[in-house]
């Protein structure tokens, strides 16, 4: 028999088993009835962050809340790579920062107010709520983990024991990630992005000083914070990544 | 005497010598007198994409039309290194896809529609002034030349000898970037990326055909079209462009 995969995939926070009932809250149920119309007996793709990918039915369409049915395990989990990102928030950008660095894989998102940044608050949930919706639609098993640091001091002083962070130093001061990247040793890793106006120069400051810091520098141009995100992450996907591995979804023809 | 940086920087097609006078077009002259209020003697920087950077002064603030007074060259021209982005256009994001890649470095930018295309047709005067005021802001010296295919087939028949094409290769058939890259032989390089919907099952037979079509692939993960664009952009650029030199400009403190 040829099962074909559901289009729909959601993110649903509760632990799976099979023949389970999962209530969606509004904004899910919302979307498969009267985005989706879906109808009872539709095939859903769910995924928790730990149990892999699952096989659900649209078992009831309340008014209120779409209940689904778990089915089975389609995929086993596949956990992202062990890679961060932090940045700095970006005017209009945050929201497109957190949906590419998801699509490219990173595990956590970690914002963070420079001196320079002209951002000086961010919506968490609304971040969270766009970082579970590339989640679902680039096939990722995981949603990042995002969380908020007050300065750059903040940051540097929770920093975990063994993490390197790679930090994009605009000064040129950097080595070049072509001969960075293969250097580097087995080890934990972070990339650190600063925010449109540069770091201050007290901040650039400490960042030399922590011996867990590795600058680098991308090329003679100068790139806005969201591209430099992107960009650096891409290339440290490719190599300390998981980029090495084929999809595990099946192309469109 | 210490002479700053102008904040201004223009791109201005016309040749350049000292002493020559520059009439701006409608657009650069409302941006100089209504957006930044400038006035005469005020230094702004422009390029023409092959004399490098001059530093210019406002001769005149005519009431429709801005003339500036070329004084000297402040950089000797640069070029950006021979590197190509092929891409299908993308509904709402063709014009940030030409964005990033001018501040990526790209030499020229190729639209192809392709079979799965949702976009059908753009508009190349536009998606030029998008390309000039990125080059303006991230410190070229040279604008990408754009180009518009009707089809796959034309693009590919049209393809110059020598030119490596790498493919974007959303099946996972390819060889991934960590493993590509350091191997690439000496040539020129363009980068070619698919549409929303993926290349249709033809496209993607004639380019596995094409003896200079090298296809690639980024992953496990479901790349949007334009996140697949900066993504291979970046790696290509990191170990085959320019990314080993230092900024021309200085960084903000």
């Amino acid at each position: 028999m040829h099962v074909t995969k559901p289009k729909i995939r959601l993110f649903v926070n509760e632990p799976f088993r099979a023949g389970a009932l999962l209530a969606l809250g509004s904004g899910q149920s919302h979307y498969l009835s009267h985005v989706m119309r879906c109808r009872a007996g539709d095939a859903v793709a769910v995924f928790n962050g730990s149990d892999g990918q699952w096989r659900a039915e649209v078992q009831d369409m309340g008014k209120k809340s779409v209940t689904l049915l778990l089915r089975d395990q389609m995929e086993k989990q596949k956990s992202s790579p062990d890679i961060w990102l932090a940045f700095a928030p970006i005017k209009n950008k945050t929201e497109l920062v957190v949906e590419k660095a998801t699509e490219l894989g990173a595990s956590a998102l970690l914002t963070v107010f420079t001196r320079h940044a002209v951002v000086r608050s961010v919506n968490m949930d609304k971040l969270q709520a766009h970082a579970i919706e590339a989640a679902e639609q680039c096939e990722r098993h995981d949603v990042p983990r995002i969380e908020q640091y007050k300065d750059l001091g903040a940051l540097l002083s929770a920093w975990p024991q063994g993490r390197i962070l790679l930090y994009a130093d605009e000064s040129g001061a950097g080595e070049d990630l072509k001969t960075m990247l293969p250097q580097l040793p087995k080890s934990s890793y972070a990339i650190l992005i600063g925010p449109e106006g540069g770091f201050a120069a007290e901040e650039q400051h400490i960042l030399r000083q922590a011996a867990f810091v590795r600058p680098f520098c991308m090329g003679p141009r100068i790139l806005r914070a969201d591209t430099a995100a992107v960009a650096a992450l891409a290339c440290v996907q490719a190599w300390l990544g998981d980029w090495q591995e084929k999809p595990h979804f099946e192309a469109a023809g």
